[in-house]
């Protein structure tokens, strides 16, 4: 908690190129350069920085950010309710519900709608494969549309708060943990991450988790192994941003057959549930033809398919496979823990306890991760912006 | 965006008289005097010329926005949030539920009990005919009588959201439309309007956006046509109120037979559909009594009566009876478009998609209107109130 | 409305010890000391009068205020949120259901996940005898070593909005009346208040209002009497409290076998009905195994026990045995006015009218309490910052 530490940020930050980040919106992280990715990372510290120091980062004197979730969320809502409010944006929640997801004039309208005043859009839609990203990308082109028509005056950036191909505000907290936990960015190269599929008693969790960490942590020299049971694939296309990442960066992407090869001397382990791709595309097809029947024989088939795979457990005896058996465990959170919130899950209650502080830490970034997102999409000159901010000096708390 | 413009408006604000708008409620427009009015229409474009210009009108150091909807409305909720939080207020629901309409002692109770901090009350009540405005009286009177008492500090104004009479909010952002595409409201002397009901295959929708416009329109020497099929009549105390302000102002109000005498010649059109009057106060009784059955058989019945009306549909062919065939095609939104939102509906798409970026622009004008009848309600001196902020010139955004 | 008469509260409130206050929690007013207690109600008051005075009391320039409100509840919701907003936090609200109540992990989890950025956390959790209070330790406890841990940078209290056992925001609004109503806290010893059962046609109301009065009111000297019928009995821990408090107060707590008992020559009455807490607890276990049928069958149960004792009503009859047939009636609303909102209910209809304007004023001080008890936890020196306030002198409105 230095003054001086968030100056030398500020500086670093000034070095950044962030031009196209300017009234931009944020989708993937393989949108985006790596000195946009740093810049991101130093925005959110930063902003914790100044938290710790009660200076208010507030930028916005009035301004709405839009919450749009398809589904029950307390975590990423906190989330952004919590970054929104730090930079002075009050939250409005535009429930669409849960089942009908608008198309065309439906979309341009109530995008336009609701942006007169709006200033930041954050979309949840992680349920329909190949449905959330196509989804988010119409809202952010009928804004654009709308701005060039001269229908909204300022033009409202999009921040992917989960989507069905990634996850960049989990992944980008993820990183952030990372980096902090290995005292820097230059410490990662040649780092092994072992990111693996684990028994769930639940069905349909997205892939945007596993998909958004190998198209992240590919970017950073690091080792990343991927392992999962069969029927368990990501989306192929995501694997190939994974693999030539790793060519770009100096690392590596490779597929393990099981948890025990992919944690075998893994600095880092990720280890959680995901659905098969092929069951998640037959289930949005399924939804669209409001066949219940239908949805919940496959979420039974899913159930059964599951159980087949009990033996993927993070335990304490794989965790002794990995490097000297102190491999970070990492996880998005609510993990499913054997004996305490399911008979048999994710992981041995053990492992959980003995991190649940790194834990709690690791999800503690993703309110900054997310401010900076849209520190970094309003502001042309974010280190300027930081330097009257700095000036200014107004206390959080009085 | 120049702030000279705004500071000229500003002045004419100061020669306008809205000394009995303070701590006073919006209910009809009827109840404003013309010069009122146009100090609505003066602080909308002040509000919006000061956002252009990054210049932040909030006038709220903190504050409560109170919103009670009957119904649920992402359009006019976000419009009242953004109105809100421009000025500085937060938004808090109140959540009546939509069937329960309280009476009496409950209304009176509720009303003083939400209002210990509460600077304004936005109320949609537009379901059931003869209830809506009464509602919104009883809130007000019993606020009003808190503030005597000496229960209240401050006394909360009323803004109608909508209501069974008449849709302020929705007419004067239509009229700041036409003002506007009109280059004035000097212009609009002798301009033709034609408000007419159109073919929807819904159900149901209020009768208070034709009531408002007729009631609106009519003040700024237009005339206008209502055209209707026979049994759509609206409510006979505002065409009356529509044909005194029609005397007043040098224009005329008329009532045409169809669609087609309606658009003839005519500089705007306003092709809406809207519920019989005589059904609408038969379903108010229904819901009263909890008459499910009831209700769904009126339902049946009504959906087959605009059955019979599909005709009344705007079209290109009666677009090209209007001035020039060029007429001004408005609509509050969402409108029932043929071939895009339903088989049949209130308008061709291709009209529609023509007139798309005006009516999205339409729309835009709700929010500072709302704002400008918060505002209105809220400063003795609005000019003075303008001056200082702008003297202030806090940016919105940093 | 002097800043004078606020300077002198500023003064007083110097002289308190207040330390203990800073950064911790209000669960039960028999946690705090006398001079804490006095502290609220003099941060109250100055709320108030600055309020009154257009003096904006904003402290905070971003921060949540999270609420948690296991039932519905409309008036809570607006003090919580009217005293948030007040003091600059937005509100969030947690929903986690009704009926789920969540224990161990997940408290624990959500409570720091919610946390990050969150200053205050507001419970009410007033349904299940046993669970209200623990629920909130946990909450409280969980932050606490979510803050030790390092993962929350900042510790939010938690203030207690109605648990099973106290519900001191509304025992401390009725004690500001009570004080502003006999002119003093230094009027009160030796006056008499009745805390009574009264007749409802609605079962399960909680008992942590009559707890909360009984708890509280004894600490003033004051001589309180408690009555109900047999089998209404409050929980006996609470009871010992309130004799232990009238001993060293040198006040007293006596039991009366009827209404009229305690009416006598009393002061100050307040009638109102409760659940017996023995079916609290069976309900409780009831709904803890699911057992609808069972609740349903308790239900019809406590109807009809209720209905045995439809004498106790406050009565004109039973007013004029009060002193001087002038006793001030209090409820803390609403209440269930025979004839008005029930057939037979707590209060006869021209009592209950008579005391109307005191009755809205009584519950005006809950966003004050609410707001002094956020301060005090966040102010190390609360006069210090008043002061501060005060000098700044910002305008609530322009």
């Amino acid at each position: 908690m230095s003054k001086i530490f968030t100056n030398e940020l500020i500086k670093k930050l000034s070095l950044l190129n962030t031009e196209k980040m300017y009234l931009n919106d944020f989708l993937h992280t393989w949108d985006k350069t790596d000195q946009e990715l740093s810049a991101i990372y130093t925005v959110a510290t930063i902003l914790e920085e100044m938290r710790k120091d009660n200076i208010s980062p507030k930028v916005f004197d009035s301004g709405l950010g839009i919450s749009l979730f398809r589904d029950n969320s307390t975590r990423t809502r906190f989330s952004f309710a919590s970054a929104c409010n730090l930079l002075g944006l009050e939250v409005q929640d535009l429930d669409e519900g849960k089942s009908q997801v608008a198309h065309g004039e439906t979309v341009r309208e109530t995008a336009n709608m609701v942006s007169f005043m709006a200033d930041i859009i954050g979309i949840r839609d992680d349920m329909y494969i190949g449905k959330g990203h196509a989804y988010m990308k119409e809202v952010a082109e009928s804004i654009e549309a709308g701005h060039q028509e001269g229908v909204l005056e300022q033009r409202p950036t999009v921040v992917n708060l989960q989507c069905d191909v990634d996850h960049p505000t989990q992944s980008m907290s993820d990183m952030l943990h990372i980096i902090n936990t290995f005292g820097g960015v230059e410490n990662l190269k040649g780092k092994k991450i072992a990111m693996t599929w684990a028994y769930s008693p639940s069905y349909g969790k997205p892939l945007s988790v596993p998909q958004g960490i190998i198209g992240l942590m590919t970017r950073f020299g690091m080792d990343v192994s991927l392992a999962h049971p069969e029927g368990y694939e990501v989306m192929p296309e995501v694997e190939e941003i994974a693999r030539l990442n790793a060519q770009a960066s100096g690392g590596s992407f490779t597929k393990a057959a099981s948890m025990a090869d992919a944690f075998a001397d893994a600095d880092i382990v990720y280890p959680k549930s995901w659905a098969p791709f092929v069951a998640m595309e037959k289930r949005t097809e399924l939804y669209g033809n409001g066949d219940d029947a239908g949805i919940k024989a496959l979420e039974k088939e899913l159930l059964a398919q599951n159980a087949l795979h009990k033996d993927w457990e993070c335990t304490e005896d794989l965790m002794t496979k990995t490097k000297n058996g102190k491999a970070l465990y990492m996880h998005c959170l609510p993990a499913d823990i054997t004996g305490v919130s399911c008979d048999e899950g994710e992981v041995a209650a053990s492992v959980f306890d003995r991190y649940r502080v790194p834990l709690y830490k690791e999800a503690s970034y993703k309110p900054y991760i997310i401010a900076a997102m849209i520190f970094l999409s309003k502001f042309k000159n974010p280190s300027d912006t930081f330097k009257t901010l700095m000036d200014q000096e107004t206390s959080r708390i009085l």
